[in-house]
Formats: C-alpha cells, sequence, structure tokens
C-alpha cells in the first residue's frame, strides 16, 4: 500500500502505466495512474460501464472524445467527469517526464 | 464552476477556507479545500456522518484524531481516510502558504 500520493513512482522508461488503488468500497474506486508516455493503441477506444472523475496533477496528456474533433491537452490541475458509454482515448502523454492521474470510478448501484 | 483545480486561489489572508464542490451525485461529493492558516477552534472536535477520503496536495497541516494522543503532520501527497464519526480536529495549517486539500466525501446510502 502507498503511504504517500507521491511516493513509488516507476521509472521513466517503464513500458506499461501503472495503476494503484487508494480506496475501495463498493460503488466506489480511487486509483493513482502513472503513464510514461503511453498513448491507447490506433483505433483503440476506452467504453467503460463506470463514471470516471479524473484530475491531472503533473505532467499532460491529450485526450480525445470521440464524439470531439479534436484532443483535449490535459495539463496539471485539469479535471473532467467522462460518462459512462462515452468513448475516449489518450492521444498522448508526456514523454519527458511522468504524468500522474487522480481517478475517481463510480460503478452505478445495482441494489 | 473551476476550470482547474489550481485556479481561482484565495488571497493569502482570507479569513476562511474556501471549499468549492468539483462532483456532487447522490452518495458521493469531491471538493477542493484551500486553507490559508486556519485551524478548528480549541475544543472543537469535527464528527462526521460521511467517510471523507482526504488528499493533501500543498503545504501542510496537523491533523489529531481524539484516540490518537499526537496530531499527524500531512504533507503534499499525504492520504488518509476518515471513518463516519471518528472525531478529529485540524490543529494548524501552514502560515506561509496555502494548504490544498482534496476530499471525497461519501454518504452511506439510504435506498
Amino acid at each position: 500500500m502507498l503511504d504517500n500520493f507521491f511516493a513509488n513512482m516507476p521509472p521513466a522508461n517503464t513500458d506499461a502505466e501503472q495503476f494503484i488503488t487508494l480506496l475501495a468500497e463498493p460503488g466506489l474506486r480511487v486509483e493513482r495512474i502513472v503513464s510514461t508516455g503511453q498513448s491507447s493503441p490506433p483505433g483503440f477506444w476506452y467504453e467503460q460501464a463506470e463514471a470516471e472523475w479524473i484530475l491531472l496533477l503533473q505532467g499532460d496528456a491529450g485526450l480525445r472524445f470521440e464524439d470531439e474533433s479534436t484532443a483535449r491537452h490535459l495539463i496539471p490541475g485539469t479535471f473532467l467527469d467522462i460518462a459512462p458509454g462515452r468513448r475516449h482515448r489518450v492521444e498522448w502523454t508526456a514523454s519527458d517526464q511522468s504524468t500522474i492521474w487522480l481517478a475517481i470510478h463510480r460503478t452505478p448501484s445495482t441494489g
């Protein structure tokens, strides 16, 4: 378990993004994501059943929604909510530093 | 509405803490809190029905739980979850800079 949000950062040359769950309970999951230059594969779109609120805290990224013509440029402090089913992809993340995201995933209640 | 998490910071000499809701939906509220040297009044304890996950992102603070003998020193990156009903108080926040918190409040479902 992480003892500080900014601890245990992956090395700069790490191949895969790193995902660490910080809080998990029914319907809710808070996650730290660290990207080191990754992007979504060509033609790939995320399409999630969960709503996902994201806050970019370090680095930068290009986030493209399928229903928008160009990628949004996310910088430190950018936050936005991705509605369930809204198709999106990460066009790029910073190559010269780690990009750190906080993500809050909410699963629709099935009660 | 805030368009960046680090925007619209209150002036350093602001009397009261600033609270801005970033996301609100049934059972969940995400909030930015900015402290400018405030602390809880002497003898005051927070005792909340909601669970509150907090992440300190800038500045520092002393957070005291009633069931612990000394305050915890929170620095950038410190995160912790405050269980419903667990009495706590803010002993101090940084006086030389703003202290920025992200708080995730979860209300027990009443469904």
